[in-house]
């Protein structure tokens, strides 16, 4: 069966930047497009959707909380009301520079604390599912499996692709270990094999050196630093002489 | 023939509101609904496009330049493909709005200093319009007549909808007379003879005393305040009287 | 024992307005004055300190979380050095139109949900006391008695203002009842008995019929609604006459 | 004569950086800090000034147009009245960090487009010498010789500071001559002799290949690229070895 890689992309704002994007086009197979609330801007949309495009790389809407200075980082007490109607307009704006590029928005990830906050709160998850299917009922939804968002998912009859981590270690329940935690983030070697195992055998490292199931349709990879872009080909090499298809769901 | 009358519309921002849009939406046929940029808010887009659904009200969107403690009424020096990209962003984000509301956004009107830069600047009326043919080519464009705009539609096979002011006088070139010369603003009387005069014989009065031809198949009437808004319901109420049909272009 | 009134002002920002600024200059004797973050311009700013400096008003800087939007009234999970840096920012840009009106700022209230994170976080609490104390150790802190703010002002040897409110009834524990609760908001006549009350003998009412000891040097009234400003117009003139003189804390 | 070395820092914003900070705080005597308009946010104003004050760097406020989009670049027809609210709210931000650094505001450079826009309109910057001597009549100005700036510092009985740039070459009439001129741009042996020149004789180079007397105290270098970096470097090297004394004015 087939993985798909992702990646956050798109992440500059005015005259800042951030990540190589060029190169992570090259190694990914769908890109998380950040749509301007907590990065992104017009005229960066427009190019990443194009080169998206061209590569033959799946866009996804990247949205997130309305806040470029926390960077979405830092969670907000935003009413599910309000979130809903700002994830749409996230959405739509960002399909506007997909249709300009030849394609359109295809999946939805919420990013950062956005990521965290749905994944707990039914109420939020219903509201960006409330957003996603008032715009397209083909969305499919990114994020982590066996959350309020993989349940809100279910119950809006839309399509849930479950996300894993090649370079993170999880807890024994399945979830992501915080970063602070001793052991929680994985060397490239590490990474690489975790990448391996999950699509292989479905399961991951943990903190306490066990393993644990995690059901991940797809990878996401990070391009922030030259080694996190070593990183992410070397896991894609390693898929490929695995025998291990790299593909877009969908 | 039919006349549309249009106005500025959602243009609250968070906490803070403007004009009485609800009363409004009983008087036009067109909204200009603002983006997000100059003004307008997700919620508000939302609440604005379904209120003009209801009332059908047709639906466009009012693009102006980031600015929201300008109110996008100071000119920027934005280069013609940021332009383009920033409108390009707006009509999707509106346009996610329009479909929730079970319609989509049906014409595109510059706000404010882009107005009027467009109205002089070929190259940003060109991207402009290149922005609006990237969305849907069955967008209309509403402003004023004569201008580069119209010569960009024209270029574009762009649909162009000429745009004329009741309260205001114009100069003998058929160009708005600037607010601060005497004259310039006509008080309510006069506003409702102007608004008859160019639905039926096609000439506004010039400051001069004179009168002058003016193509407009739309008047722009305001809600900002109780008194504009009793305006407005008084010229539709004359350009009923006086036979004129009240109807949204297209 | 004087009483200090104070209020929100200075909450416009770009074209938009909020409540009546004049008016409430003429009643309070403190006023809180937006520093841009929540809400407030720099024109805003300086009008409003000129406002005040001219009545005889002292000035207090209003900070609040970066958050237009949401007008500071979400809570966001800032860290407390981002958080000690904000309000340094704040104080510092407020304290420069004080200074051109004449004065300078000599109090803090933190804003909306800011107002709650930090009178029940003893690390926010801190950060704000931090920034206050590096830019003036004369600075007082304005807030709720009893809390986090109280404890780091004491801390920091920073002098504490307790507020109370008038239109407003409170838990038995001394807390402000949440607004959803009935019996929470007091009408006109009730809130103008309560502001002689705890002027008089410390006590406020409770949601549940009794009453509970309020430490309170100043009073928050409003100014957002015409009913608002009347209500503190008549707070001010029956604290007159039984009485109470008001005037500034400091 | 001494001779100045400024360069613009704390140009990041939120997660984004730019430039080599730490590297200039070596090599220049004064440092125009962002304020948060065009680029900066407060915990990297913190940062930098601490820095600055350090290393013996004088602090000056580099105010900006409202437009982080931008990050400046873009002329905005902003009212002189607003401008000088602007830029007073900047410079009091700013020195709130250079106080809790132990220091204070030395000077003001304006930023970008607005450098060139109060060059040339004379309301403007009076505009901007207005906010100067309101907030602290000490202050200095930084800025281009022979404009409508030196003009009002005049007027205003401001010291100002002329400033010349080592890498770009000059018009015939003393102005910079504009980059997309042949030769305008010059590589790091003629930027390094230019520093010289204008150093010891007063001369810089013209695009024609003469020279032209440039009266400045302060030559502004760059940090945004490694390359930058190296010449700033060479240039303060090089001014040690001719003699020419590097200390900051005032």
């Amino acid at each position: 069966m087939a993985l798909d890689l992702n990646s956050d992309l798109g992440e500059g704002f005015g005259p800042w930047t951030m990540g190589d994007d060029a190169a992570m086009l090259d190694i990914v197979t769908s890109a998380n497009i950040a749509c301007g609330f907590h990065a992104g801007d017009p005229s960066i949309m427009r190019a990443t959707c194009a080169t998206a495009v061209r590569k033959g790389v799946r866009i996804g809407a990247h949205v997130g909380y309305r806040d470029l200075a926390g960077f979405g980082r830092r969670a907000i007490a935003v009413a599910p009301a309000e979130l809903r109607d700002e994830v749409l307009y996230q959405i739509g704006a960002l399909d506007a520079f997909a249709k300009a590029a030849g394609d359109r928005v295809r999946y939805v990830k919420p990013h950062g604390a956005l990521y965290h906050a749905a994944a707990a709160d039914g109420e939020l998850a219903e509201a960006l599912l409330t957003a996603m299917t008032e715009y397209d009922t083909e969305l499919a939804l990114l994020g982590p499996s066996g959350t309020e968002l993989e349940a809100a998912a279910t119950e809006a009859k839309v399509r849930f692709v479950g996300e894993g981590f090649a370079d993170r270690a999880y807890t024994p329940t399945g979830l992501l270990a915080p970063r602070g935690l001793p052991g929680a983030v994985l060397h490239a070697d590490e990474a690489v094999a975790q990448a391996i195992s999950i699509a292989t055998t479905g399961k991951a490292r943990t903190v306490d050196g066990g393993d644990v199931a995690v059901s991940a349709a797809s990878l996401c990879v990070h391009g922030d630093t030259p080694a996190a872009v070593e990183m992410a080909r070397r896991i894609r090499a390693a898929l490929a002489e695995s025998g291990v298809p790299v593909a877009s769901f969908g």
